[in-house]
């Protein structure tokens, strides 16, 4: 049986590397995209000129399938779009707002759309809209987050049961077996997010990367959910939140705490203090940096690994 | 390779019936040991002369395996340990506190210890104690529940890296998929509650069954984080904790609002407005109430029909 969703990119392996603020410029995407990988330019923090710049790049670095994800509340979300379409990008990852606005637009125009959702509305909403695909985010994933919480092995198996579109899982998953885990809940592929921002092609500052593979269980907390709910490593910003909370600080107050800038500062210019620094739950299991097509081997081999294993268990 | 699981407890089927409180009376476990899982009884909801009555019941109703699960925190411990010495029960799954106190103990007497966890550091701590395995639960669980958030996805591997010991996955687990998810994680068997919560044979009340089943992913959160954090199904009495929340109320005006007895109200008696409806994430996906021998049957036809689809992936 053909897997649907390495049909509908065209790529080898059933992986999609997240679009990601600050970590996923051309130098990831096109990584991933060649080690058989769906790489992603993440344009949520590219001005317009800087992510044209990125598409040609990556267009020079790759000649594998390659896309952009556009998170739909973005300012500049109208320039964005007119560059996808002028440099012919034909896969669009859409997150964070309504897939109806934009998903006619990037069809007519023979771009294949994917949207991201973290409950089963919208991704009926999604479905209406006519995108080719849904990713389905869990609770744990790092970064911008729903409001439902559920969680990644809670909410595949729902979006499996009501929509029929290809499903791409993601939140939780960094290796092998989790890959293998959210395929067996009915995703016919995986988004990985956390465990490429902290690639050696990811753009992230360095000590950035490294916090990430300093990680414990207890290290990120799901915050700010009076604003968009952020998944993020507790630091010194982290303690300004809650003693925010502590105050019983109003929205207002935590949007000025919160102000502009700090995931730039954190994930970007290396302020663990300061920044915002968004990564997942998975980055626990983190422990080194590697360049991309490391991770995907690593990831294929465990995977086939687990396969095995699965196949062994006599019930 | 034999199961670990299987083997210390001698069933079938790596699967474990979660002791719940209100839910798990002899009746329920009992129909999950003969079915080949393990049964357990919650304690947690029982003085002492009816946990007596409880496993005498069970004895006379199933020749298999079952166990007992004891809250750590529960004020009659002490009596509760001294029944299950007496009654001769070989195996005990303790939670909420700390598994030092009572393991050594339980073992002396010939007791198969596992303790139920939510974070690596209490994992390490139970295998310290001397406990024979670990039940590695995820914030997507029903009832009471960690503070550090880390959902089953991520938490399993957490814990099969760190120890040694046979792991049992519990959260977000009510089918033939998510038990093979979980177990490719690395869990040697699953333990399942707000399944087996919604069946026939358990003791709940058949409103609070009927509102699992009627749940869907919006139904249930993780609340009064403050206190214990519990998971639940949103009702009017969740919309009080939602108000006390909204006007800043303390820990003790939050404790006074929860009361005494709102478990039993909800779960036991029916009453859906003003009692705690704790169950897990899972609820979702459950439609009927079933008796437990067909949901056993519905979760092990599951399992193998994934374990074929997840043998013919090629990667």
């Amino acid at each position: 049986m053909e897997n649907k969703i390495i049909k509908l990119f065209n790529i080898k392996y059933p992986i999609i590397q997240a679009g990601m603020i600050w970590c996923s410029g051309w130098e990831l995407a096109s990584a991933a995209s060649n080690a058989g990988a769906l790489g992603l330019i993440g344009s949520g923090s590219m001005y317009p000129d800087i992510l044209s710049h990125h598409i040609k790049k990556c267009k020079q670095a790759t000649n594998k399938p390659f896309g952009v994800n556009i998170p739909l509340l973005y300012p500049n979300i109208d320039q964005h779009i007119e560059i996808i379409l002028k440099e012919k990008i034909k896969i669009v990852f859409t997150s964070a707002g309504n897939p109806a606005t934009w998903t006619k637009i990037l069809k007519k125009n023979g771009v294949i759309v994917v949207h991201v959702v973290a409950n089963v509305n919208f991704a009926k909403k999604a479905e209406e809209s006519g995108v080719d695909a849904i990713v389905a985010e869990g609770f744990e994933a790092g970064g911008h987050n729903g409001i439902e919480e559920l969680t990644t092995l809670c909410l595949v198996p729902l979006i499996k049961k009501q929509n029929n579109l290809p499903l791409i899982a993601a939140g939780g998953i960094g290796s092998g077996s989790s890959m293998l885990a959210t395929m067996a809940l009915g995703a016919d592929a995986v988004q990985i997010g956390s465990r490429f921002a902290a690639s050696i092609e990811s753009s992230a500052h360095m000590s950035f990367k490294k916090s990430i593979t300093e990680s414990t269980g207890n290290s990120t907390v799901l915050t700010l959910k009076e604003l968009i709910p952020v998944r993020l490593i507790k630091n010194k910003f982290y303690e300004k939140v809650l003693n925010a909370y502590k105050r019983h600080a109003s929205k207002e107050e935590l949007k000025i705490l919160l102000g502009k800038g700090r995931a730039k500062k954190g994930m970007f210019e290396g302020d663990l203090d300061e920044g915002e620094l968004e990564i997942g739950q998975v980055a626990a299991q983190i422990k080194n940096v590697k360049p991309v097509k490391q991770i995907m081997s690593d990831i294929i081999k465990e995977f086939r690994e687990i396969q095995s294993h699965i196949a062994s268990i006599k019930i």
